[in-house]
């Protein structure tokens, strides 16, 4: 007897196939989440699709996408691997099943991720709160002056306690950071040669990423034990010291800095932040550059990620500094507000002269670790520092007296145990106590302390070791931490500015988080319609996994049994992933964009080599390209040559032919996004591939814009040979306020051999469609074994809970609120770029130079004066000056999207009534945008409009009239408050103040 | 070999002894909760302790409290049950531990709690979020529109789908708001003479409440079973009928409810939400009144509660409603604005005249069930109820076609099944299959279904009951629905306001909640100092708990082999608050303090009687208690005599001695609030109490204020025969914008016999201190056999977070606080009472008649003029017209104290300036008091004071400069603005508008 499941029948409903409208209503029918995550309910659709001139979705589709690549739904839903969505419940049912089957053990093993407490008020008020997560990069600062503060302050713990003078406000991880590091020291020090010495006590997986990036740019790394051997000969152009060692071992690296220094070479220092608190700092010892990891201060292990590195420099290499920089600037009415930096980078790098690639720093977590050292200040911090120290000098005496000997005799928090043939013995018997040690061959156990470790966790340690004493133990009389360290004692105070001192309690804290996120404009509060970053819901039932134990408690390096729910998720969504985008095998090793690019770029280099044709360096990159496929691909060691555009935006035929004849056997690849940055399905995306492919080359899909083509079309399908994925952006992971991201690299099965791996990969064969396994065997290009392995479960979720269908109604109701936002917005803008339908893909370009031309309203006036209205702005200014690119994503409904479209109409007006001379060019609401309160409340009102017209020009913003009975209106009542006026950026500049001062007030 | 233990040293740690401040040094340097929960560092301790010229804080405690009362710290910390202090992390793993002794199953029992997914967008925003559930009672209407539109949402859902006119904005469960209905009954009907009828078929638990409360009233309660009865004759003054029955059974009671009302008498009709979304609705069918629970709207189980009851009535009673009412008004530039409607109750009430005692309403659960309305709209909450209603036909039909008999042929959620000898044996395989159903007899196994049931739990019920089956199964060939009440199906539409429609993706409904919030001030954004009503720190650790699985997702009925972790965590609770209490033995049953006070003073009448004294029935209450002191007797049946109080707001002990004497052997008890609401430590605390004793009366110590008293003083110890608690004060559980609450009763040993038990306890046997073990005998006062027991947990951390060092530290602290407070305002204003000392204890009375009568500025608008200086305004003319009584407990800091010092300072200068002639009487920034964004930014200006000093008068509201070096400044730096101006509260009284308009746009 059976009663037919609720689940798992949406791709096998034949009445769905037909309209994806009465789809969604099936959908709706059994508590989909599609519905939850779609913004646009059916009503709303018919109405928009009504607009653009189409019966149903899927017809909008076929006159969008060229026929080309265009998915035949019904052949299709037959060989999807992912399964139909589910309800919340059920799959959150299904991921507690995967959490729970991993097996949470302490770890003592150290290697750069070290446990850790959360503050609970930090992880309810930062992490589990929209307000931070759902937050964008800061690009527009006026409305980010919330996470710009707390970037400040994550730099000045970074400078306080390294001893530099100016830090990034993060990177990718400690091993990135090196890289990065070794990159800078290359730009600075080019005359000093190809060779880079790096420690042979430095961690691990900070050597094996360097070996990745090194090898790209054709340097050579050398390895050196600076502690015993001291500096080798040279010439080199820089140099890493790990400080304390990986070992554990503390000794004084100054000598051997200024060394490195005297030969005009580079002198970088890995240092632990907590062991700074105690230890004299790596600018007192003389270091150019510091990196490192601001994990162990409240981010979980998270089984290797995220968190959020850092690279910090001494003066005079700020402007070689790779990643974002907050620094301190003034607003237009002359008040002190942040913003982001020496914008060099990013999407004002310009293509050929590419230094760095990082576009995704690890915000929310420097955002954490931050707090984490507000809430602790600086007795705090050295507080547990020395209590760290305190017990791993208590542990290494109890052993020592137990007959143990020890590698070395001076250390931090990390001792290594020599128990000649024993260590795997120990090893399993610390497992079965409920303890992870790492074992360093046959005799040596490696013990990492931190501040989880407790008393009665030393007790069980000393009580784990003992059967495999050479001596009977024998009592503990005293002990003192920083034996052998005494020179090294930090002199020098740190975290002097009040910030760090005035939020110890609780309730100060929580109100510091509440008024911070209050400064900002997050997706809580808005539309925030960013071209190419797909600013999409963030379920929290997505979110509700990571800060479960089963995932968020376990060692990178745990071994492969505790991790077998781990292991699964990651196979299945590799799986997904590889099936969504039509290509054989995913990586998840990359843990942003830009490390996806990088890696998919070295798989093809290394791809061209295993063929005998290492000759082919040539990368192909259309002129409207994001900004980091150029220097990702400078960075695998690639000559970028551009191809030109067609009027319509399109790559140019006639141009990539020439090109492609141009560089015959030295074409390594083309790079192109699909849809194009323009925001347009290209119509000869087939014959590009096939060009490239003919002459011997592999073409790069840049993932970017993945959100138009889910279920619809797949890159690996159509031409691509290699595609980067953003998790974040298409998969949910929420961006963070500027990260974390997720960057897998999906390729063809001929590229899966030289995919990314990790030599501490639990499990390293990955799924090959129609293939079983293959080994991933690339270098690393992000620390952790499988990146940022916390955050997957987000984007499982999403997956599991949309199915194909829900997918696909996604991905058409993302197309749908482009066009019908073009189409609105084409009342008073012209939209640059469409297919030959007419038809745009998931964004489009608002052209605003006709309106400059006519009015002097400039871009940035629109993009400020947005915020009076409550919105974020677009993308500026890219891919072509002068414009904004919109895109609404799926999530929008259609009171927020017409809301947003009647705020651009209003705006083109207001430009109308300067152009008219009703105001003047340079006082006017448009250039006086944003407004603040203060600015309506203080002084004198000068202005030829209103206080109204400032702060409430939209209805919407309006006093609010509760009781409204229209649904719109109600929904959209809300009045956000900028904090600062227009910043000027260029006295910014002018100006680098990148930490809180450090006096005392 | 033993390291030694970091926890457990605190009590042991003889220098802690010697000096507080030490101590909380000691207590920090372990990295102690202590200092997170308490707001003043030593620093400021020590500042604040020179203003007031004491050394150190025992020197001021040895001042403030008498002598004859006060603690001997080294005698007592020996006797304490209560364990040290142990950290955050600590805790969280033992807490952890009692959570996962739990099990889990999913429920069939129903009886009134049922199974419901909480959406994650509701749990995230709202349960978890502290700008929802930090706030307090919306006394203060102004910053209060974000949860007074929520539950004017509620009040709409109630009475749309129970077809009233109006709805209390919650009250405590389906039982209380039963025995609400009882009295309103009773007021409306009182020539109806003393029977109330009820069904057979109600809840099991609402008739052992509506026992108890009518045993305290003289009332006599008559079980009829309506459906096959009928009504009997007459007289009796109200019925309540249960629909669909607690068996299940769906009839049509409208000729019942006829024929009740033909006599005069009310009608109550007790009914499911959710079979609502089908059934007639009980005002179709004639109901003047309706109650019952919305817990199956999103609410965990949690073991019974939390979550929200709900009284509705017909028009004509709305006079009549017991608690809260939201109603619609306007606000002084004429703008709609909510508030609580008909404020006759609570603090308001006259004493002697107490009609109810509900001061606690359930806020939180609340505004979670309107908003689960609001994201699943008409249409969603339809589907889910035909959904269950589906399941559940087709549950019975495959039970009936396996040759079971059902109880009833017509149903909505529930069936009973008829297994002749074997219910047991099917409750023992169905939980062995994961399910828990209710054994009604031998014979008989109830089943209720809800929205969490699948149909693969379908499957799994009837595999269950398979192999007890009389005849073999046969396939289900279809199912039919509403079978048996096709008569009774729902025709009339409901939820038709927009709210219920606009909001079902869920970005929209993650920004409506944001947006609500956002008008809402809470403890989130600044100090709350109201007295009496204790708002210190929720601390996050504190609410894990609550969202655990192992806590939430169990039914109040589940077995004590599932239920162990909660038994042992609720027997540790009830031994440590006797412990700290002084008394010897505690009853978590009430889930308010009104229902501990109620259950307290039904124990002492108990107690009498037993001894063969029933004739005393006078209870003694001073002139400045709380109302609902006043409000509890009348309900348990007592007469109410007030004593009154000397010149220094003490009992005028003359004036009791009279008393006691004029009342002789009908003398019942005292009810004092210890420290007294005036706020002041009275010397002859112990004389009052042996006075009343001496007489043969019962003191009854109101626990309100025993965050003045923790490890200070204990009531049972200087004279308390009885005290409630409020956990949601003292204890740390927040107050939920109104709600959630707990109130414990404790007693002395002779009165254990007579505190509330519950016949479905899992563990009908309390700790009795010195005694073992005793049954709690009397009646319960709310529905569920321990009270609100998911919240209990919130209480349980902060006790073992704390110790009794921690506890100690923290009353200390609070009465440092006031004390300092009451010094700085000295300044400008009088403090009202002081103890001999001329010290306050936990909180002050500034009278503020004395600037009244010189400027014209009165109580309410000083209270509304913080608002503009980002505070909520402190208890307002209670105990005292005319006055401000503040309270700013432990938890606010240093900086956060002066804050609100400065802004009162100022207001006495803008007071002043009034009287000065500077601004007139009518116009001036204190009576056009609060100002929104609005009233600056629109329309003409016309006040003679600025915009400016309007909206920023103190320097921490400015304009911010954000990077200033000051750390108090920085901390301050915040401008909350609030949605609407000044309401006027006699309109709304005028024009009772209790729900959103039902009336399409």
């Amino acid at each position: 007897m059976t009663v037919s499941s609720e689940h798992g029948t949406h791709s096998a409903d034949p009445a769905g196939v037909a309209d994806p409208l009465d789809s969604l209503e099936s959908l709706a029918s059994s508590a989909s989440f599609v519905r939850r995550h779609v913004g646009t309910d059916s009503d709303s659709q018919r109405h928009m699709l009504e607009v653009l001139g189409y019966e149903n979705l899927d017809e909008m589709l076929q006159a969008a996408v060229p026929g080309t690549i265009l998915l035949d739904r019904e052949a299709d839903a037959a060989r999807s691997s992912v399964p139909a969505g589910i309800d919340e419940p059920a799959a959150l049912a299904e991921l507690r099943g995967l959490a729970d089957r991993n097996v949470v053990r302490r770890s003592l093993i150290g290697l750069g991720y070290h446990g850790t407490h959360t503050p609970a008020v930090i992880q309810r008020n930062v992490l589990e709160n929209p307000a931070w997560y759902t937050a964008y990069t800061p690009y527009q600062p006026e409305i980010s002056q919330g996470r710009l503060e707390a970037l400040l302050t994550f730099q000045t713990m970074i400078c306080d306690l390294t001893g530099m003078d100016v830090s990034n406000a993060s990177t990718l991880d400690e091993a990135t950071s090196a890289a990065e590091a070794l990159m800078l020291a290359r730009r600075t020090a080019k005359r000093n040669g190809d060779v880079f010495l790096v420690d042979a006590d430095a961690l691990p997986s900070t050597k094996d990423v360097l070996q990745g990036r090194a090898a790209g740019l054709g340097i050579e790394l050398r390895e050196v034990d600076f502690a015993t051997e001291g500096v080798p000969e040279g010439p080199y152009f820089g140099a890493l010291v790990q400080y304390p060692g990986a070992s554990g071992r503390v000794w004084d690296p100054s000598e051997v800095i200024a060394e490195i220094r005297s030969t005009k070479a580079v002198a970088i220092v890995a240092a632990d932040l907590l062991a700074l608190t105690l230890l004299a700092s790596p600018g007192s010892l003389g270091a150019d550059v510091t990196v490192g990891t601001s994990q162990r201060f409240g981010i979980p292990l998270g089984f290797g990620g995220p968190h959020a590195g850092f690279v910090a420099v001494r003066k005079g290499l700020e402007r070689q500094l790779p990643g974002r920089l907050v620094g301190v600037s003034v607003d237009a009415d002359g008040n002190t507000a942040y913003r982001l930096s020496l914008q060099t980078r990013e999407q004002h790098i310009r293509r050929e002269k590419a230094t760095s690639s990082i576009t995704t720093a690890q915000v929310l977590l420097a955002v954490m670790a931050a707090m984490y050292a507000v809430y602790h200040g600086p007795e705090g911090l050295t507080r547990i520092g020395r209590r760290v120290a305190d017990r791993t000098a208590t542990l290494a005496d109890l052993l020592v007296r137990s007959g143990f000997e020890l590698t070395h005799e001076s250390f931090f928090d990390t001792i290594e145990v020599r128990a000649t043939g024993l260590a795997q013995d120990i090893a399993t018997a610390a497992a079965e106590g409920g303890f992870l040690v790492h074992v360093a061959g046959d005799d040596i156990v490696h013990l990492s302390l931190d501040e989880t470790i407790t008393s009665s966790d030393l007790d069980a340690i000393v009580a784990i070791f003992a059967p495999f004493a050479p001596e009977p133990g024998q009592e503990l009389v005293a002990t003192d931490s920083g034996r052998g360290w005494e020179e090294l004692v930090r002199q020098d105070a740190f975290l002097r500015h009040p910030v760090f001192s005035s939020f110890h309690s609780e309730t100060a804290m929580m109100r510091y988080l509440r008024r911070l996120s209050d400064r900002d404009f997050a997706l809580d509060r808005g539309m925030i319609p960013l071209g190419s970053c797909t600013m999409k819901l963030n379920a929290a039932t997505e979110m509700a996994g990571i800060t479960w134990a089963g995932f968020n408690a376990i060692h990178p390096f745990a071994p492969p049994e505790d991790v077998p729910g781990y292991l699964e998720l990651i196979t299945q969504l590799e799986t997904w992933l590889a099936d969504l985008t039509g290509y054989d095998t995913v990586s998840l090793q990359p843990n942003a964009g830009s490390q996806g690019e990088f890696s998919g770029l070295l798989a093809i280099r290394a791809y061209h080599a295993s063929r005998g044709e290492a000759g082919r360096d040539v990368c192909l990159v259309p002129s409207s390209a994001h900004g980091t496929n150029a220097a990702s691909a400078v960075n695998a060691g690639l000559r970028v040559v551009v191809v030109g555009s067609d009027a319509g935006g399109n790559i140019d035929l006639e141009d990539l032919k020439q090109k492609i004849k141009d560089h015959g056997d030295e074409l390594a690849a083309l790079m192109i996004t699909y849809p194009s940055t323009h925001g347009v399905y290209e119509e000869e995306v087939r014959t590009v591939c096939q060009l490239v492919h003919d002459a011997g080359g592999q073409v790069y899909v840049d993932g970017a814009n993945l959100n138009a083509l889910l279920e619809v079309a797949r890159p690996g399908e159509f031409g691509g040979d290699v595609s980067h994925l953003n998790l974040h952006k298409t998969f949910c992971i929420p961006h963070g306020g500027g990260g974390p991201g997720v960057g897998p690299v999906a390729a063809k099965a001929h590229l899966a051999p030289f995919l990314p791996g990790h030599p501490e990969m639990q499990q390293s064969e990955h799924p090959v469609t129609g293939q079983g396994v293959q080994i991933h065997s690339g270098p690393p290009v992000s620390q952790a074994p499988y990146g940022s392995a916390s955050i997957l479960p987000i984007s499982w979720t999403y997956v599991r809970l949309m199915g194909p269908e829900g997918l696909r109604h996604a991905t058409a109701s993302a197309v749908l609120a482009a066009n019908y936002m073009a189409r609105r917005l084409s009342e008073a803008y012209e939209v640059l770029y469409t297919g030959e339908s007419g038809l745009v893909a998931h964004e489009c370009i608002v052209d605003l130079r006709p309106l400059t031309a006519r009015t002097g309203i400039t871009v940035d006036d629109v993009a400020k004066r947005l915020i009076d209205y409550g919105f974020h702005a677009p993308t500026m200014s890219f891919p072509v000056a002068g414009t904004l690119m919109i895109e609404p994503t799926e999530s929008e409904d259609l009171a927020e999207i017409d809301r947003f479209v009647e705020a651009m109409l209003m705006i083109a007006k207001e430009a109308d009534e300067v152009a008219d001379g009703t105001w003047p060019v340079d006082d006017n609401p448009l250039v006086g945008a944003p407004h603040t309160a203060a600015s309506i409340a203080t002084g004198e009102w000068t202005h030829p409009y209103s206080r109204e017209v400032a702060v409430y020009p939209g209805s919407w913003t309006a006093p609010e009239d509760l009781t409204t009975h229209d649904s719109a209106q109600m929904r959209i009542q809300s009045k956000y408050w900028p904090p600062v006026r227009r910043i000027d950026q260029a006295f910014g500049d002018r100006n680098l103040v990148p930490t809180w001062p450090s006096d005392e007030p």
